[in-house]
Order: structure tokens, then C-alpha cells, then sequence
């Protein structure tokens, strides 16, 4: 094959154009590039330029440009619809900081949006507080969901001193209690927003976020309570919005068209009740198709941001038609869509592991057992014609062996030779099939047989949490050597000591193949990319084994279209980490300098010490 | 019912004999305590110096005497083994520190374990460099699993300097390779052990730690070659242990006791070929019954400790006797089933949320539409004869009046009376039902309706991160009110703004209701108690919503039997888990002073600048 033929193979394979948005290809070099507007920067230079910032992996690539083609493509789609529909209310879109509280992404997403008035949500005390001190656009909206304690509102009062639009959605008639004993006392008082319970569901995973049983938002007969409650304190004219939220990564619009015009239903009921509500806010949940398979299931969704977009802004259009209603403004949540693609979590091959052992490891003994010779001489005459029935058959001797190892009926050496013969009859095996063109990867045996375990620098615990806990799938590739063929299946397993610390699923889940990502064999110089993990992945990262934040990098294009590099983090070291368990430093010196007093070893001693300032993850080239 | 009566109805109805292993029970005033050696603390005065302390909830409770009590239970299974079958070999035990890495608990584990030569076990560089730093009792063992980098292998090798007893298990041939290298220039070698992998598979979630596709381990050719390796560096007398690990809470010891025999063949193999092993460590996997079912299911365990000894004991005996071997000592590696029962997450109770609303709250309107008429009709109609077709009925009738609320076809307020009369509805069945002795609770739509969602201040991400992620049970019951009868049903739901914020399954696995835990009505005061929370779950921990880690408190019996506090430790605040997401105390300086620079309001800069102060999650009495 030509090299422009393997990488086209390649990119096919790996489905990047599926799951990538266009962000991501393979240059002539047969390495990955990140793109946007006509230029590109291929990620072995993002590697080499976090090399000499002295990071090493696993680290985080963070695109912020990404950021801002999410933004405006969102943007733009629902500019459009409203054109398109003739739609006047105004788009008024916050960002759940709780996708990605990270400065450096948060900063970023600030700055992109700021043509947009783009606003956050804080779900928590401690994201309103990170809220408040970030740059927020002019006219930009803030809302606060999520329970709320009085330090909570608190700090909504005092966002609405610094002049921030801010507005309160409240969960409960409980928290509109606390909430207008408050504000009672306060000088200036934040707007109101309602979270309605609808009785249609959403779609996908996260679904049980909406209809009657769920978590949050008000019942009919709480609506008219906290009416009631405001009235009588005359705080009805703070109410200014109605809020639905159908659930993360909604699988198909349908389910958000039906919720929109049941929120219109109540919109146009608590209006007639002297409410004057400003705008509807739909939630968050466009999906992200992680598997590039556009498809219902829970990685991916079916439609894209410009369907979802003419679907909200049609569907609100004809609800207010039917009920006569003044057109609110649309407030969107959405924070998955926007932030996933920006980061790329980048790991590196430490070891191909069990990897083969070839005929020069077989120890030729005296006497050998029965299922040796058996193999052996079905290695010897397999041919064209019976090479099915013989690697069946080899698959028996091969079971024999091991009964008969496990009863002490033979030796290690035995073992390990009918380990090798297997071996060569599964390789055989599959080198007749290739020449017949038979398809031997369907063989659920052969298959597992030939997947090796690719065993990577880092952790799917801090890296891919959703991967661990919900089976999230992430689009994983090798960053470089794409000019050649992938010829190995693998499996990626990280360092920690945990059998859960592997990646079981990848971006192929309508295949037999999905358990096995297509890899390239030994490579000296093997990064592997994990892409799409800017959502979620960061705040539900956790240290299993002592394995912490990773180094982060976050680079731009430079006016020549060169890559600029804006700034980068180092990750924990095993002090960041033992403090964390409460292993501070008092303790840490105190027992460290007890246990070297007798040993008369300051060189040693400083050794020690000195990995106290050591990366967490696996260090390639080590210490001296 | 007499009190005594419905305590002991609710010491069964929440298992708590089954899952506490006689550390848990409730006294004669109705709340839990903690029990050891005859002694006892209720759990609400741990609670009261918590706060006295100025810990507010969520928080975890440490029994360090627990921790004791399962060493102790531990070591004395298996002597109680040795002298039984006359097994004549030592029985080493090493804690895994990635079940918990907390030095207060760790600490306290040592302490207790100082008796029997406890050692530790590293998974990681930086759990290496804790373990040296901690007080391993003479003669314990340290052992070092997992992937090591060439600074883990050098840690270890200080580790030998300050002279520890430290065995390196390697995985694979190629981390053979790279420990040679450094050893040869060492002045001190620690011991090398070899992890085997074996054709046997454990039981339960985790069996995949062990079996031919394993992650970790070395097969029987990789195992000749690491003798031949060895042996051409003249490092062969440094094997003095080999290593097996067949999976976390392993559910039944049938497993265990094949893996040995397949275990003790490669023993008898590898003795012949030079090796003179000293250990077998057969790793962990003893499994903790969190649901008290005594099962086969992943929460819980067929066996007992002593059991579990017993079955290895012997058939460590048989093995040696088969293959004529010196008995070696047995290193065991469990950690789970020491660590689990010391710790205890205590939250509170915020709100009982869909409270329900009575007839009070009904607005009479004219001209009420049609279902809201029928639903009258049943209310007022319906009888012991004819009470189930009247409640099916109403289903119906409910289901005709959503459908006409989102036609636009009824008020808000109809949907709301509607609502009001369903619930009485659904309570006269129920207490129909109850007088004539039927179990409603098993029509899963009552039960669902029935169950309310008890808000309590915790993140199940943080507290018990394994609930979410795989679906772990932990047994969860009301710290106080004991002495009253449990007459509601209850969904434990958090304060995140995630829907998968809630506990979905409780301590009952085998019956209908175990998606609902039995609990008061509202209450003033309502700790609630999760417990078996000591293992995996504070480093699984993550801080979704930037809840951060939680405050601890550690507190043991004194002289006199009362309680005592040991430690304390103040859990994250908003500046700690906004400096974790990269916001420095620099940026957050500079940027609330340029926000509040122009306000001329010191008062208000310094009322925004506490709350860095704040605890992440929700505080009662808010601030001043």
C-alpha cells in the first residue's frame, strides 16, 4: 500500500472523522494534527514543546481555539434558527462551570464567549465563589442552581452588589423560605428563577434528571405555594425565569421538543398568575458523539448542534404562537458540547505486555509429554486444508497441558513449551486465513488471543473517570506512526494496581472489534492520545493508588500559525499527594529525619527528599 | 409496640447485626453505637464533639479500635489455622496502603498491628515513599506491587539501605530487565518476588486480576526466563517470594483454594529449577458482607474470616505434603476487610423533598374539568371493596388530566388539585390495605410513589464514590429515633447538581424494597449514618460540584470508657479545592480586589473574602 493509502486506511479505522468535528486528522507524516481555520499544528510538536517545559506524561493538551469553535458554532446555530424561524426573543447561553472548573479552560471559555454574552451556572458554594471572580462578559447572565445553604445565597447578594445579572433557581418552597428570609434583609436582591418538574422525560442515561421522581424542581402545587409565598412578601416581580433540565447528553430531540412544550403550558399558566417571566431556560444536554457512531446509544447523539438548535428555536416559536405568548429569551446550558473537545489527555507505551515468545525460547526436554507432541505435530502438518480442525484440536492439547500441569503430571518447562507451540499454531493459524482471505478476527478466541495489553503511563481513574465508573467511551489513537499499517489489536491498561485500570470499550461500539483498538507493534516512541475527556473528566478525577492531577499544557497558534504555547501546569508530585492524606509536612520531615539520624548518610538522605518533589506517574528516563 | 419492641424490629429491618460484625447496634434511647469490648459510645455524642470541634457534616467518623479488632480477628484466624492443621510455616500479613492512604489511619493500623509484624504494601512511588516514612514494626514486611519506574525501584533500594525487609515483585520480564540495572549498582538489594499468573480464575466483580489475560503477572515462559536472567546476573538467592492475586472481595473460597494448589505446582517447579522460596503470598481478596446477605453477590461474602484461614491453612498443608515442600510462611495482602468497618460517613438531613401536600392545599374552582371530578368521586367512594379498582382507576384519571395540562386543556391549578387528590387516594389505599393486613408495598407504583427523596448534605461522589461508580452497597440507617418506628420510605439523594447524585440501592439486595430505605418523618435533627466506608472509598473520592474532601474525626475509647478524641482534621474549603482547579491565592487576590475596588465597601470585600474560609458543602446555621 501507498503511504497515502494507510492513512486514509488509518483515519477510517480510528473513525476520526466521525467523532472529531473536523478538529482532528492525520498529516502526510502519519501524525495526528489538531486543526482550525486552514492551519494546523501536528501534536508530536505539542508533545516536544511540553517535553522541554520539563513535563512529562500523562499530561493534559488543552486547544483553547477549540473552545471558541464550539462557542461559535453553538452560537451561530441558534443566530440562524432564529432567523430562520423568525424568532424574537433573544439566545442567552450560561456555561455549568461544573463541566470544567479549570482556570485555565474557564479563562479561556470567558474570553471567547465575550462577543456572545456568554454566562456561567454555579451548582455550589464554591463554584459561585469562582463565578465571582471571573471575567464575565458584559450582559452576561449567571444562575445559580443546584441546593443552596445561606452562604449560598449569600453570595448571590453579593454578586448582584458587584452589578453581575444574577439569578437564583430555586429547587424547593424550602429553599424559597431561607431564600426570602434573606433577601429581606439584603439591599439589593438577585432575580428569581423557578426549576419546574415536568412530567415528559428525557432521553438517554441521565434521563431520571427529569419527570415526576426527579431529583429536582417544583411539583404544579409547589408552584402555586412559592406564588403565593412571593406574593405575600412582594417578590413576585423578582421571578424572571422558568427553568427545565431533561438530562446530560440527550440522545434525541424529540424528547427536548416534548419538554419545551410542556414548560410552555406552565409558562403561559403561572403568567396568567402575575408572573412576568423573561426567560425560559432549557438546560443543558446536547450529546457529544464520542463514538462518531451518530447513533441513540448512551456515547453518542443523533442529531447535531444546528438540528438542535432549529428544533429548540422552532418548537418555542409555535408554543408561544398556540398560547400567545411574548417570545422569552432562550437561556441554554449546554457545557458537555463545549468543553469535550478542547482536551486531549496525552499517555505514552510503556511495555507491550505477554508479549510473544518465539520457537528459540522452546527448551527441548527427554521425554515429552503427550499434548507437547500433539501440538508439535500439529504445528508441523497444519496446512491450507485442515488448518481449522488443527487449531481446534490445538486448542484441547493445549487445555490437556495445563490439566496436567495443575496436577503436577509435568513440568514448567513443558508448560512454557506448549505455551510457545500454541502460540505458533494461533500465528499459523492466521497467516493460512490471510492467505485464503478469510476473516479470522471474528474469532472471539483468536481475537482475545491476539490483543495485547498495551500497558500505558496513566490513570484511567484520574484520566477517564466516566470510562471507570459509567463506561464512557473515549476516542483513543496512537499520536504518530499512522503512515504505517496498524497491525496489532491491544488493549490499553494503565499503572495503577488495579485490574479495573484498563480500557474496555473503544470508538467502535456497533462492532465485534470494540473490546480491541487497532495499535501499532513496538515502537520506541509511542504517544497515545485519549480525546475528547475537556468535559467532566477533571473534577471526577480521583488519586487511586497515589496517582494525581496531571501536567497540563494549553497551546494556541502564534500569528505565523505556529504553535504558541499560553501556559502550563505542573501535575502533583508525592508531596502534593501525601499532603492530601494528610501526611503534611511537619509529619513528612519529622519521620524522615528520624529514620536517617542513625545512618550517617546525608547523600542518601537527600535522595530520598528529593522524590518528595518527584511526578506521581511512571518517569521515563529517572532519577540520579 | 413496646420501645424495646421497635428497636429490635429496627436492628432487623436495617440488618445491622448482619453487616456490623457486632460493632454496631442501636442502645435503649434509640441511636446507634459503637461497640468494642464490652463498651460503648452512642454515635451522637462523636457527633456533638464533632461539632464542638466545629466540624459540621458531612464528615467521617475514624474508630481506630476497629481497625485493632479485625487485625486482631485476622491474625488470630489464621494462628488458630497453624496450630488446627499443624502447618508450620509463618503467617506475614501486609496492608495494601491503596485501600487508605489517610496517615490517621494508617497510623493507627501500625499501631495495632505493631503485635504481629503488620507490614505494608506499595502500589505506587508515591505509597512507597509513605510507607518509608511510616512506623513499620520490626520484622514486617513491605512488599512493592504494581509497575515501578526506575525511581520506585531506587525507593526501594533506599528503602533496603534504612533497613527495611523489602520485597520487589516484578510483573514482567521487561521490569526485570531495568530492576537488574539498578541493582547491580546498588550497594544493598532489597528481595525479589515474582508475580505468577495463573491459568485459574478468581470469583467475583474482580476475577479478572487473575487468569491467563491477567494485567498483571508472569507466564510460565516469562517465568523461565526471569530464573535465566537471574542467574547470568547471579541474583538468583534474592527470589524469595512468590506472588499471586486473584481479585478484591473474592465471593466464594473455592477460588482461593484452587489458585493455591495451581500456585504450589509452580512452587515445586520452580524450587527445582534453583529457587529457594521463602514466601507465597497469595495477595488479598477477603470479601466484606456490606450487605449482610451472607451471598455469592459482589456486596457481600460466603465466608467468614476464620474460614477463609482455615480453607488456606489447610490447603497450604496438603499442597506442601503433595509436592514434598518446606513450608513456607504465607503472606497475606488483605485490606478491604481491615479497613471497611472504622469509618462511617455521617451526614444530615436537609429537606424531605415532594413533600407531600393535603387537601388544605386544594383550590376549589368552578367548573372543574372532567378527571378532576372522578378523582373527587373515587376519594370520596371508595371502600374496602372496591379500594384496588377505585386506585387503578385513579391512575388513569391522573394520567387523563397530564395529558389535558399539556393539551392546554386544564389550569395549573386543576393540575395541582388533581395532584392533591391522588395523594389521598393513594393514602386511603394504603391504609385500607393496612387494615386488612395487604402488603402494598409490593406494587412497585405505590412503593415509588410512597418513597420520598431525603436530602442530605454529602456528595455521593465524595462519600462513597463506589456506590456510583460500580454500584458498591453501603449500609445506611438513621444515627438516633430508633426508638420510633421507621414508617416512611426514603431515596438518599445528595447536594449535587448531578442526577446520578443518589443512593439507589440500600443493604436489602434480595427483596423487593431495596431501592427504598426505612425512615422517619421529617425531623428536626436526623443524622444519617454510611457505613463500611473505611476502604477505597476516601482515595476514590472525587470533588464533583467542588465538594471537596470532608472533614474527619477520629475518636477512641479512654480509661473510663468514654469517648476521647484522637484527632481531627478540617475538610476542604472553597479556597482549597478553587486552588485545585488552578485558581492560585494570587489570581484570587487580584481579581476580587479589581472586582470590589470600585465599590468603596470594605465591609462587604471582607464578607465576600470569608467565604474562601467556607466548608464546600452546606452549612446550617450560615454566616455572620
Amino acid at each position: 500500500m501507498q503511504k497515502a493509502d494507510i492513512i486514509a486506511e488509518n483515519l477510517r479505522r480510528f473513525r476520526v472523522d466521525n467523532w472529531s468535528e473536523g478538529y482532528f486528522s492525520i498529516n502526510e507524516a502519519g501524525e495526528v494534527v489538531v486543526r482550525c481555520q486552514g492551519q494546523s499544528i501536528p501534536l508530536t510538536n505539542v508533545i516536544e514543546a511540553a517535553h522541554n517545559l520539563g513535563l512529562s506524561t500523562p499530561f493534559i493538551i488543552r486547544f483553547p481555539f477549540l473552545i471558541g469553535e464550539q462557542i461559535k458554532k453553538f452560537y451561530r446555530a441558534f443566530q440562524h434558527a432564529k432567523e430562520e424561524f423568525n424568532y424574537k426573543g433573544e439566545h442567552k447561553a450560561v456555561f455549568p462551570i461544573k463541566v470544567n472548573q479549570n482556570r485555565h479552560f474557564i479563562e479561556r471559555l470567558l474570553h471567547y464567549g465575550k462577543d456572545f454574552s456568554y454566562g456561567l451556572e454555579a451548582g455550589s458554594k464554591a463554584e459561585l465563589f469562582a463565578v465571582l471572580i471571573s471575567d464575565i462578559p458584559e450582559n452576561a447572565l449567571i444562575t445559580c442552581n443546584g441546593f443552596k445553604d445561606r452562604e449560598f445565597l449569600d453570595l448571590a447578594v453579593i454578586g448582584k452588589q458587584l452589578g453581575k445579572d444574577i439569578c437564583v433557581i430555586i429547587e424547593s418552597v424550602e429553599e424559597l423560605v431561607g431564600l426570602i428570609d434573606i433577601y429581606r434583609r439584603a439591599e439589593t436582591i438577585p432575580d428569581i428563577g423557578f426549576r419546574i418538574k415536568l412530567s415528559s422525560r428525557g432521553s438517554g442515561k441521565w434521563e431520571k434528571s427529569s419527570g415526576e421522581g426527579a431529583k429536582f424542581g417544583l411539583s404544579s402545587t409547589e408552584i402555586l405555594l412559592a406564588i403565593d409565598l412571593l406574593k405575600e412578601h412582594d417578590l413576585l416581580d423578582r421571578v424572571n425565569l422558568l427553568h427545565f433540565h431533561i438530562g446530560s447528553q440527550i440522545t434525541n430531540v424529540r424528547t427536548m421538543k416534548r419538554a419545551i412544550r410542556e414548560a410552555g403550558v406552565i409558562f403561559a399558566e403561572v403568567a396568567k398568575l402575575g408572573l412576568n417571566i423573561k426567560y425560559l431556560n432549557i438546560g443543558g444536554g446536547i450529546g457529544v458523539d464520542y463514538s462518531g457512531s451518530k447513533s441513540s446509544s448512551l456515547a453518542s447523539a443523533e442529531y447535531s448542534i444546528e438540528e438542535f438548535a432549529n428544533d429548540v428555536v422552532f418548537t418555542m416559536e409555535d408554543m408561544c404562537n398556540k398560547h400567545g405568548l411574548e417570545r422569552p429569551g432562550i437561556v441554554t446550558e449546554s457545557g458537555r458540547v463545549i468543553a469535550a473537545y478542547h482536551a486531549i489527555v496525552v499517555t505514552d507505551l510503556v511495555e507491550i505486555m505477554g508479549a510473544e515468545y518465539d520457537l528459540s525460547h522452546y527448551q527441548q526436554t527427554q521425554n515429552e509429554v503427550k499434548p507437547l507432541l500433539e501440538l508439535k505435530y500439529a504445528l508441523e502438518y497444519m496446512n491450507e486444508k485442515n488448518y481449522i480442525e488443527y487449531y481446534h484440536d490445538a486448542l484441547e492439547f493445549k487445555e490437556d497441558l495445563r490439566t496436567m500441569f495443575t496436577l503436577g503430571l509435568c513440568s514448567l518447562v513443558d508448560k512454557s513449551n506448549g505455551d510457545i507451540l500454541f502460540q505458533e499454531i494461533v500465528e499459523k493459524t492466521i497467516a493460512i486465513a490471510l492467505r485464503k482471505g478469510e476473516n479470522f478476527e471474528k474469532d472471539p478466541f483468536l481475537r482475545k488471543f491476539l490483543a495485547e495489553k498495551y500497558l500505558c503511563n496513566f490513570s484511567v481513574f484520574n484520566a477517564i473517570p466516566d470510562s471507570w465508573a459509567i463506561r464512557q467511551l473515549f476516542p483513543i489513537m496512537p499520536l504518530k506512526h499512522l503512515d504505517r499499517p496498524c497491525d496489532n489489536f491491544g488493549v490499553i491498561t494503565d499503572i495503577t494496581c488495579d485490574s479495573d485500570g484498563v480500557v474496555n470499550a473503544y470508538q467502535f461500539p456497533d462492532t465485534a472489534e470494540n473490546e480491541y483498538l487497532p495499535l501499532h507493534d513496538e515502537m520506541a516512541d509511542y504517544p497515545i492520545g485519549i480525546f475528547l475527556t475537556g468535559a467532566y473528566q477533571e473534577v471526577l478525577a480521583n488519586k487511586h493508588n497515589l496517582l494525581g492531577q496531571m501536567n497540563e499544557i494549553s497551546v494556541d497558534f502564534n500569528e505565523e500559525g505556529k504553535l504558541d504555547v499560553v501556559s502550563s501546569e505542573q501535575g502533583d508530585t508525592v508531596k502534593d499527594v501525601l499532603n492530601g492524606m494528610r501526611y503534611d509536612d511537619a509529619f513528612i520531615n519529622n519521620q524522615s529525619k528520624r529514620f536517617f539520624q542513625s545512618m550517617d548518610n546525608p547523600k542518601l538522605f537527600r535522595r530520598f527528599r528529593s522524590y518528595l518533589n518527584s511526578y506521581t506517574y511512571m518517569i521515563k528516563d529517572g532519577h540520579d
